[in-house]
Parts: structure tokens; C-alpha cells; sequence
């Protein structure tokens, strides 16, 4: 259980990150890890951008988390800069032991450090073991989430 | 009601955006309109961004309306990128006459022609009637949404 490392995605951890975002109820309809195309088009369009933070666990050489943390700046709140957490997910084989926490410590460490007031990020309603696991590491689901697809 | 414009924001607006900020029942204890100095830097770090785009809509001459529309570009559903909508916000004298629903209107125009598959936003759970007012626009609160200040 050691020798966790979180860092930066690289274009080589996409089929892992990949893997991750379908091993999941939600996610298994929605993604297409046979065709990794579109998934390196968009890691270049978040390169090209330094408010976008692709980021991995990785043990033992290993992918076995991921999380995507983004930086908007806004004018609400003072002025306040946040932090939006999206595509979190950890690997089956490393459930239930602290990793999921590991990650969002990370994130929240993060956000600090990149200036950010507030974090923020949207769970679907199903999930309820993710809404308390939020609750445990001090956020508030105070608001609702609405999405539209376009 | 006629000769509304949807346009970005520029630092002029910014003291007609903080009044409109503050000018409503949550922002009311959390900007300072007294002291802009916060939102003019916080401006800078949002023109020096292209993925960030203040707007404000303008009747008359006048600041009416404004939101702010963010570009996140992601790994997840299969590279899409998304669009947030945040601070949403339609001055006293015009509401009820459909500014906010042009305003929300042109930013999932806005985000369709940015190249985005997806558009989401949070709304505080005690504005049970803007809630109504996204479901009306198409959304689905389908979602918590946590946050956690820093």
C-alpha cells in the first residue's frame, strides 16, 4: 500500500485513465475504450490549457486512480477563484482503501496552493456512497446540480 | 423591451455586475460593492483566459443581466467538453420579462458553437424557483452539488 504517487496525467496513462472512466456503473454506456482517438484529441485540448489539471495516482508503476481538477476564475464571491473536481474514479482492485480520500485530499491541497476559495463538484443523485464519502472529507451538498446534453 | 445585447463583459461593467451580485438574498452577505478592487483583479485573471467568458447583457445602454460561461474540456464521455454556467443574474427592474431565460438561452447557443456536448450549472437548494426555471430550459437536476470552502 505504499509508494502512492499523484501526478500530472501524461498522454501515455489515457487507455488506463480510460479503463477507469468505463469500469463504472454510469460510466460504462458513455465511453469507448476500444477508440482512444477522441480521448487524445481532448487531452491535447486540456494541455493547451493551464487551468486544467489531468491528474493520476499511480502505484507500484501503476494507474489506479484518476481525477480531473479545473481552475475558474470569476468575479463572483469577492472575486473568488474555485476549483471544479469532475472524473473522479479509482480502480476496483484499490476500493476501500483510503484512495478515493487520498485523491480529493490531494485536490483540495491543490486548490489552496493554486489560489482557489471554494472547491466544488456535482455527484449524480444515484450515488449515495459518494455523497456521504463528500460529506466525510468536509463538503456540503447544498446545491442541485442540473446538466444538459447538448 | 426591445434592443437587448448579449455581449463579453468588460472592466466598465464591473461595477453594475457587483451591484447585481450583491443585490440578491445569498450574494447579499458575501461581495463588497464598496470595494471593487477584488473584482477588477479577479477580471485580469479572467480576460487572461480564453476559456472564461463574462457576459453581461445591456438594454439601453444599461447592465441588466450577466453570467459567467466557462470551457472545460475533459477526458470523460468520450472527450467531451462541457460548459458551466455560473452567477446568473437579472437586475430587480427586469425581471419577469424573460431576460434571464434569453441569458441562459444564448449561453447554451454560445456553448454549442464553442464545440461543447455538454452544459451544467448548480443552483443553491433553497431556489426552488430557479429550479423550476432550468427544468423549463431543458436541464435535469440530476445531480448534488458540494461545496467546500477554503
Amino acid at each position: 500500500m505504499n509508494d502512492l504517487v499523484i501526478r500530472p496525467a501524461t498522454p501515455q496513462d489515457i487507455p488506463a485513465i480510460v479503463a477507469m472512466l468505463a469500469a463504472d456503473s454510469l460510466g460504462v454506456g458513455r465511453e469507448s475504450p476500444d477508440d482512444l482517438t477522441p480521448y487524445y484529441e481532448a487531452f491535447e485540448r486540456m494541455a493547451a490549457d493551464p487551468n486544467q489539471h489531468p491528474t493520476v495516482a499511480v502505484r507500484d508503476g501503476r494507474v489506479v486512480g484518476t481525477l480531473q481538477l479545473s481552475v475558474i476564475h470569476g468575479l463572483s464571491r469577492r472575486g473568488a477563484t474555485r476549483t471544479v473536481i469532475e472524473a473522479v474514479r479509482v480502480h476496483a482492485d484499490e476500493r476501500g482503501n483510503g484512495l478515493g480520500s487520498r485523491l480529493i485530499e490531494w485536490a483540495i491541497a491543490e486548490s489552496r496552493s493554486l489560489g482557489a476559495n471554494l472547491v466544488q463538484l456535482t455527484s449524480d443523485a444515484s450515488r449515495a456512497d459518494a455523497h456521504r464519502f463528500y460529506e466525510r472529507l468536509g463538503f456540503t451538498g447544498s446545491h442541485v446540480g442540473f446538466k444538459l446534453q447538448l
